[in-house]
């Protein structure tokens, strides 16, 4: 691992030495060389050089580079109402923004997602990549940023600490309406299943136990139900993102940003996006805060404990195909094994768990990264970042296959949910209104014992009329709150 | 272990023989003695017999059994409006139910808070104990229970897996009204220290390096504003629990449970309690959801990360007392070494760290039981009962002795914290509106490199002013958002 | 919450007045008055008004004050032998400290388990005590500590930073020794129902799907020996715990203890508890170090792990009784529902399951007080022993009531289980050899698709001879690896 | 995200109808089109058509490929051995196995490593790549399966279910080379700077508070010795990956392999491999079996808790850099920010913090599909494998940064670390011996009270000869056990 990693960073410098295609950027810690044709400057060179642990760039996710292309562009509209920065420089780099939105220029966004720097990384990514298109623009050369500076102009009155919160919430934002959409999906797809099934009867269970007949339609849309509920949750807590600290600053004392930065910076960014932002209150508070990220990763691990959990039941009914539950049938997506033929496995139900405890995973790093924020700052927010980026999208993903290659495929055995119920012991249930519990008890004792039915031990012992049985036990009287006569 | 328990066991069977005390109960399995003075019956017994984990008990939580005896007085009175129990029997019950919710006869619901039966066991305590102090009143004796029947009466139209869910409900929402009170102490003592430090003058410091200048007071007001919020997360994700499935009895279908119950015992409970409960909407859904569960654990996770990285802030600023940073001091609470002596620990903040531990490791066991569920019910949620009681009481015990043992005793180095402002590099920040980054960066490399002070090096090379200078560099003058003539 | 903490802090300190019993002892923080019988002192009485957090103490533990005193024990003899204390004093301490190891003095141990300073009270507690008690044995009153003083004589040459997680270390061994006591007797009962149900053909699955013939007693045994491997993993991990840290002293210099203390101390510590300990090569690598407690909590895990999993397959084996799997029966141990009358549930492996969710939990608690360890020394742990202790206790108790009140009494439903296999389409498999994967294939549709059985289809294609099919599909035939000749 | 998912799927689709360049392979499921080009066969294209979810896949990770050739070649040389696949056959086949290993057509692995199925895909992917690549050896074409079957030649005697997990194990053995080695690297560096430090004298911190003395050296050391003992607790977990379950076919009976392959298959993957592979000695309970993934991970796990605690410490030490401890100075990567000029963070040990919550968290998701195995099989394995192999390149590379980008650059501040000792007052602990530990504390309050130090106010009490406290307080006095005279 060593070795390759040294080679690759050898490489690297030789192919740019190689080429001799680079210009000479510099900072704080001296020269280096940048990629000739490169957007970025100089500190992505450096976040690139630093940065070899997962292969996850900024530019796998457009969202990202588009949320920080808003928050850039909302900034610098702000330097402009107030005076600080001219009508030349503010508009090439409100176009350079703009491209981004469009989708232009993402390949210039290289940078490892795992990073240290709190994401100056990122911020600097943007600000070099905005400045040189800006620079372009009006008609400059890429480096010759004595016209427009990455961090006098493109980050004025601004710092990572403000920056990078703000597009990672627009990021987040954004994901979410893609997670939402995909659980509507599912819910539709329940919910449809919940109505083509709900008059099969068949034997609700408790703790695995033999309970008392429902619908195989209740189910499904209970789950459907149950999920609706998830949609609210995540908007419930992505509601949390939409208070950002811009104008903060540094630590959020607002240092070198001009009065009035931090609500119309707010406001722009809500122009431009449609999203409510607001200013938060306190930006000493904001600044390290990594509460809504909590939050909202806890509304996708709730989720995913949700999803899990119904897939768990899927795999259950659809046990079998002959020395299981056997109640439904998942289509088919793949021979199930390399050794037995005939063998089909739930595969799509099983990714989807698999995801979900990714998913549960992740929330514990953030729970970690969270915690060890520190005095102003905290400085974990990239693999914040990285985690939730992950569940979003294998979120997404998971679910849309799940509705296409699983639930919308779901059949019901009706015949054999019927012949369940109506040999199950549990139906004894109905009869305590009529003949009480402790009753009742004795009877399926000895429908157990004697592996008899319920139906003729009541009759045999004369506790009711065959006409008041039959209607008790008549398995639809079941499904819902009825009145009952004695 | 072993041998100690199966002793255990023994004696206790054994007590209750020799004292030749006890009366004879019978259910399913059969005949078993129940303490002669017990006012729990048969099925308690057993759960006393089957569960021997932990050392905590129902009683040890009062207010869960004052939450059981108020969904047992909701229920009771809908039934008699309902007219499925007479007025004798009905009022009986409620007397009794009243009892328990004065704090009377507690001492009755001995079960280990672990155990299995999904809360089985602990409706059936509720159902015997009512019963049989019901029994009492109506001038019967304990265990004559053909007058009043602890299923067919006091459970009359319901299940465990409609009383259960409510009941823990009702006890959180209970428990969090003191652990929200404890949260506000700790906020006003933090606000008052926010309000006493507030001319502090003293470094930010991001990444835990120094960074531009702020006040002490700005610090404890954002830990204030910081915790503000989460009085408002406990309140919004507390307000799931008001979502209840009574009236769905064994599965949600509502079996045995009379047309209107649902509804109108959500009516009463919330007249009863000043709480507004709904009747979940989809029952079959709601029975075994643990969603709001789930969320709540969240929400005290998300306490507990920002309590935690609050107390890891006052160690740090309190570290030294000499080869610190040495800015607070906490209020001295034990000698800190049996060693060292002198030496004096931020003891306090640190036993509260370690609860915060707790409550996040809770999360995962919440986690794992929520996704445990199967069909239709969850069979595990005892322990997320007894997880979150313990998270609760423990988060404000550990808060009410933070704010008495430490907070309010905090004292502030005035002197050492504007020292170190002065000598800092990183004031150069606030000339960056007027030289510029790069001329900034050139100026703090000097300055690191040399051992000398920002302001002198820019004054020797003429970069600016000395009036200039002396207003820029005013640390008061860094604190908040302003404008810069340059 | 506040209120009554409050009230309780100064009941407490009423009670003390108000009595009149008390005696004044002071330290660094000035002077306290301490119960006039307490054998602990004024640190000990410090951390009694500290800590109100849970309601679990030391002395719940008697392993771990007997674990303090030997440590305490072998301290003295070490320091006798050194010359460091003189003859009377060492014999007195020895004595007292012999008494702790013999059970008596327990109730002096009543700090809350969750403080702050890392375990400084514990430490204190027992110098307190067993200074006390030496005193008693000299000839002289409790408090006249000029004659042998908690942390000149008791403490000589120890600090907590080393007494404090030696002791946590052997009380964990002890514990464990419990706990591989309690699994041995869940081996031997699963390896009993291993041996009695070995003849019980049952269809073995996978994925929940029917996958190819096996026997009940090859479960069971699985399940024994997947179990025996857990008594060697908690083995190979307690032994971590060996590696002691006596003579480091306060951060691991050894400052204050004489030269040859430590490693003679580790020898005396070995010959009194039997234990191989051996004192750590780098006593400032070993003070701070908590990887032993994270190894030895991932054992515990571990076994949670596979013990839920085990618990999972009885209550899938056990679901029915008529419509569920219905393999095999879990003796009854309550009645099931409040309201389902007959229904019994998996009760005992519920409450293990949820054991084990709560050790899993306790994992993730440890897994944050050990990244939280700074610089010299590690002060989360004592949430680390109240979370280590927990689980032990926990899982010894689930474990001894999961062998008694549930594996013993399984019984299996033979008939049903060989029925199954019969009907099966899985025994296929084991006509690959013969007559190729493929073919399976298409013999494993039809049958599926037609509702016909393997053996009806493959005869009337006459792809293999009646005989050859009889042996080749004899489920016997496939137990185990075999010849298979075409 | 649907929409994109759908079209991507139609797009894939598309391509391969509109190129009319695949072939046609059928099975279970009926017939497919596949890329005429490709080594892998109908079930692998399966496996790409159904999951899109992460975009990771098999052939990211070389080891993984080779890992599974190893194994398919140990199999084909027991098969002809055991006279079960003829000469030519499995000459093709083990020619095929060694290019894998060589390295080739690992371009033909292209499943997403996020995948239902408990491997079946990656194991028939393994079979079908292999099998196509022998026909081409044995000069037929790809497809002719009727000479060389995925099933009946390559999989002979096995099944995924004990191919897949015996190659995650070799695999995981593989990388762990990589990563111990890193961490030897680490290691070394560590131990470089211990000797560079070992004469630079600091003070000692425990819970922040000034302790003792010790050399900056002796804490380099000891993280170095810390991490010692992590490399054997990886070997010492990585060696539970040894126990394979070869031969044991569907659930471990051994089902259609021939007597002899289990041990036989061993011995040829230890011979081929180096490892020394066994067969386990119950396969059916090897086979569900998932406890030495759980043990590795959290090795894994307790690594990463140690490496963050250190790299914790780093950026401790090194704040600053004029308001903090200001102790070590860390080599500049980037500039720290992009609004305050001159400040440079610790970046390095920053994102090797998050790498390793990244690994904690993995460990999370591990235990989840750990215990979620249900009776003969865990079908969570592939997300076992994901992130196990996330976890360890993540982790090595993190450490190769770690070295190189940071801790060899390392540079002390002895000046500063000195003064801070010579003013503490923790150094009054060293008079203990002579003084006794009351009247320490009370100097030690003087000094704090007054601001005085130590020495001068034992001098001016008398309380010990100038000589004796130069002796007694010379720092290097008290960096090991040392003989102390009255």
């Amino acid at each position: 691992m060593l070795n390759n990693h040294v080679d690759s960073l050898q490489k690297n410098k030789l192919n740019i030495m190689a080429e001799e295609k680079f210009r000479l950027e510099s900072d704080l810690l001296g020269e280096l060389k940048v990629p000739v044709d490169a957007y970025y400057g100089v500190q992505t060179q450096r976040g690139i050089n630093n940065y070899h642990i997962s292969r996850k760039k900024m530019r796998d996710y457009p969202d990202y580079i588009i949320a920080m292309a808003y928050v850039k562009l909302a900034a610098i509209q702000t330097n402009h109402s107030l005076g600080v920065i001219n009508d030349e420089i503010s508009g090439a780099i409100s176009k350079a923004c703009q491209e981004l939105i469009d989708g232009k220029l993402h390949e210039n966004f290289p940078i490892d997602m795992m990073q240290g720097g709190a994401g100056t990384s990122v911020n600097m990514n943007a600000n070099e990549v905005i400045a040189n298109r800006a620079l372009e623009i009006m008609g400059h050369k890429k480096g010759e940023y004595q016209y427009c500076y990455p961090n006098d102009h493109v980050n004025c009155g601004q710092s990572t600490n403000d920056v990078y919160p703000t597009s990672i919430r627009l990021a987040i934002i954004r994901m979410n309406k893609n997670l939402v959409s995909s659980l509507t999906g599912l819910i539709s797809a329940l919910r449809y299943k919940g109505e083509e099934f709900k008059d099969v009867i068949k034997m609700g269970r408790t703790q695995l136990q033999d309970a008392v007949p429902m619908t195989s339609g209740q189910e499904f849309s209970a789950y459907a139900n149950n999920l609706e509920e998830e949609i609210l949750n995540l908007e419930r807590n992505v509601k949390l993102l939409h208070e950002i600290n811009m104008g903060g600053t540094a630590i959020g004392t607002g240092l070198n940003a001009v009065p009035g930065f931090a609500k119309l910076c707010a406001a722009n960014l809500s122009k431009l996006t449609g999203e409510p932002f607001v200013s938060a209150t306190d930006l000493v508070e904001a600044t390290p805060d990594t509460g809504a990220y909590v939050s909202y990763s806890s509304a996708l691990k709730r989720l995913a404990i949700k999803l899990s959990k119904i897939c768990n039941d899927l795999r259950l009914m659809a046990s079998g195909p002959r020395c299981g539950l056997n109640e439904i049938n998942l289509p088919p997506k793949a021979p199930g094994s390399s050794i037995m033929p005939g063998k089909v496995n739930p595969v799509i139900p099983e990714v989807t768990n698999q995801v979900c405890f990714k998913v549960i995973g992740n929330d514990t790093t953030i729970s970690f990264a969270a915690e060890a924020g520190q005095l102003e700052l905290n400085v974990m927010e990239p693999v914040i970042t990285e985690s939730l980026f992950e569940s979003l999208v294998w979120l997404s993903n998971a679910i849309d296959t799940l509705v296409e290659e699983c639930i919308l495929g779901i059949t019901v055995n009706k015949e054999r949910c019927y012949e369940m119920v109506k040999n199950s012991i549990g139906i004894v249930t109905a009869l305590n209104p009529y003949i009480g519990y402790k009753t009742c008890t004795k009877v399926a004792k000895e429908a157990l014992e004697t592996d008899r039915s319920v139906y003729d031990i009541v009759l045999e012992q004369g506790l009711m009329t065959q006409e008041k049985l039959d209607e008790a036990l008549n398995p639809k009287n079941m499904l819902v709150s009825h009145k009952f006569i004695k």
